[in-house]
């Protein structure tokens, strides 16, 4: 297994870069789902949150290649709520969905070797395919996590230009040379994106998040970063259009491709599913969701 | 309570600026303690680490003001791994120890909300006094750490600058305008620092991170940050002398002071407990090493 050529070629299969993000944010899980008062130390919360996560799942089979759990959403529930994020993980490895966990874990040395460990080890209980990493504290981060990538053909996405409005407070910083932090951080990845690159499509398991509130930034990565695949945020609840999320896209065997776009809240939580008082109203308003997410990007693509 | 109120009068008490780490390495785990294989994956490793880590804890009683889990070593073990840090740290609380949970989380809105929910919000399962927070997304990153720190009186440490060899790939960088990146970082902070200043003490509860391996640049984020405290690790395993470690901190009512001294495998693994046969032989090893680091740094802060 190799994360990126694997990606790639389901991508390339099922028509669009869509990733469906699991954030379920407490306050917004439907009535159909709700157990006790839904506070994050309700013992009853983990029920609802691994209820709608599974139903989510089965919503996704087939229609989008990988899923990005937001550890968060989890760990706000404590041990327990990782729990079910080990068992939601698990679940969707088992229905064949590649799983990209967004954890923006970032330590160093023994304490990165933990993390590595935690998810990018075959048989630890929260096993992934791929994670998010946060840079801040240099290239030493990425070591434990580049190892297991390269043994087990795992991908990583590192955090480059995100999506929020903050992310200029440091990212857009201009340094003494070499352009802004965030080109820095993508210009000191082109090494390791060169060893993890696949044999198959090309495209390297090492990526990085650049959002899709910032296409112009996105290109001068992409110029950085020619074969990384960009983990794409930003898209759909934030703001950003299909052809904005993938302009750091660049032409592939079956129309533009180049990375992930991810949505989440969007296909979660959308509005004609906050009020479905059955099964079968909810599954259609979140198919409806990922339908109309799956064209818009499908379109973008070119297909 | 306000963290920097409690905690600096607790270290003028207790006499020095030693935090404990608790840094659980499997492979460094005294036979004393071992159960099972002890690989992350093995059921047995999450007792081995607890009872390692209460019998440190029983050790560290009247001697340090605060303890600092890293939640790596925990997570590493799955969500079996983070109920053991959960009762750890209720183990610690109940001890009348602080609890400084190095979590190193940066994420943004309703993510960092959750975050800060898991760890910040009273009666959470992961309750704690205080959180390392990671500024790479930017200053959103912080508010709703922020918020709970005004309203709950907890206490929050940004990296600025890190003891690891790669701290330098970023955060050294110099700006175009303000110097390094490490610096940019700390003088966002100056208003949050004002904020979440102490009543009593003038300390603020806003803190960076500032490695001892790197005391000159650590005088200079004082300087940015006058009344911040510092967490200061790299001492001791690392390599930089209690002098070093201290550097950052200024005259207070009963010696220098500025913040805490972090020593981790230093407390946790001295060579002497990791050969232990008997509980009195590893008490003793352990009660050696934190009394040795403790007379160290009250003299370095001149007690």
């Amino acid at each position: 297994m190799h994360f990126a050529d694997d990606l790639m070629v389901r991508t390339r299969e099922i028509g669009h870069p869509l990733c469906a993000g699991i954030d379920p944010h407490l306050a917004r899980i439907p009535p159909l789902f709700q157990r006790g008062s839904m506070a994050p130390t309700d013992p009853a919360t983990p029920a609802a949150v691994e209820a709608l996560a599974l139903a989510f799942l089965d919503r996704l089979v087939g229609r989008v290649a990988v899923v990005k759990p937001q550890v968060a959403f989890f760990e706000q529930m404590g041990s327990a709520g990782l729990a079910v994020l080990e068992r939601v993980m698990a679940a969707a490895r088992e229905r064949e969905l590649l799983v990209l966990l967004d954890a923006k874990r970032g330590d160093i040395g023994s304490t990165a070797e933990g993390y590595a460990r935690a998810y990018l080890e075959p048989g630890a209980a929260g096993e992934v395919d791929a994670i998010t990493l946060n840079p801040y504290m240099g290239l030493d981060t990425l070591a434990p996590f580049a190892e297991r990538a390269a043994a087990y053909g795992r991908g990583l996405f590192v955090l480059a230009k995100t999506s929020n409005p903050g992310s200029g407070d440091l990212q857009d910083r201009l340094l003494e040379k070499a352009g802004p932090v965030y080109e820095a951080v993508a210009s000191s990845l082109t090494e390791l994106a060169d060893e993890l690159t696949g044999p198959a499509t090309g495209w390297s398991s090492l990526g990085i998040v650049a959002g899709a509130t910032y296409p112009e930034q996105a290109e001068r990565l992409r110029a950085l970063l020619p074969n990384a695949l960009f983990l794409i945020p930003g898209y759909g609840a934030q703001g950003a259009s299909a052809a904005e999320a993938v302009r750091s896209f660049v032409a592939g065997p079956r129309g533009l491709e180049g990375g992930l776009v991810n949505s989440s809240r969007g296909l979660l939580f959308p509005e004609a599913a906050a009020s479905a008082e059955s099964a079968g109203a909810w599954e259609g308003a979140v198919d409806a969701a990922i339908d109309r997410a799956s064209e818009e990007l499908g379109l973008a693509v070119g297909r």
